[in-house]
C-alpha cells in the first residue's frame, strides 16, 4: 500500500538534494529539528501540517506543488498509468514500428 | 497559512457528500471511528497515512486523485493563479475590453 508519508518524504528529500542543501541547512531554515526532518524524509514520521508548511517554505516549494509531485509519483505507480497525452499519441503513432 | 489537514478534510468531506454517504457508512467501510473521520473531515485531526489510505479506499478514490484535488484547491488559492491556459488566452484577448 502506497503511503502518503513515504511518498512525501521522498519528494521532500529529492527537492532538498536537487538544491544541494544539507539536512542541517533546511532544518534550520524550517525551524524543525534535524532529526525530525530526517525522519520525515525517510517516511518514518508523519509531518504535522504546520511543520510540513515550514519545510515547504524552507525549500521554496509551494505546498500545492509538493502535493502535485506526490500525486504524480503515486499515479505513476498505478497499473495502466500513462504519463501524458502527447506521449500516448506518440506511442500509438509508432505502435508496431521497430 | 493553508494547511494540508484542512484542505484534505474538505476534499474528503466533499467527495463523501457527492456520493451521498453518511459519516457512519464511510467510517464503517474505512474501519475508523466515526469521531475520527469527522475530525479529519473538519481539519481538526491529522490523518495518519494508513488511515488516510483506508478512508480513500472506502471512498473509492485513489490517494493520488485525492492529493491532486487538494493540490488543485491549494493552487487556486495562490495569488495570480489561472485555472488553465485557455482561460488565460481568453483573458488576454479581452484585456481592456469593458
Amino acid at each position: 500500500m502506497a503511503l502518503l508519508r513515504s511518498e512525501l518524504g521522498h519528494v521532500l528529500r529529492t527537492n532538498r538534494l536537487r538544491q544541494q542543501r544539507t539536512l542541517r541547512e533546511v532544518s534550520a531554515a524550517a525551524r524543525v529539528s534535524l532529526g525530525y526532518l530526517s525522519e520525515v524524509e525517510r517516511g518514518q514520521k508523519e509531518a504535522s501540517s504546520e511543520l510540513l508548511a515550514s519545510i515547504c517554505d524552507a525549500l521554496q516549494m509551494p505546498l500545492w506543488a509538493t502535493l502535485r509531485e506526490v500525486s504524480d509519483r503515486l499515479a505513476a505507480q498505478e497499473p495502466g498509468w500513462v504519463p501524458d497525452t502527447a506521449e500516448a499519441l506518440f506511442d500509438d503513432q509508432f505502435a508496431g514500428v521497430s
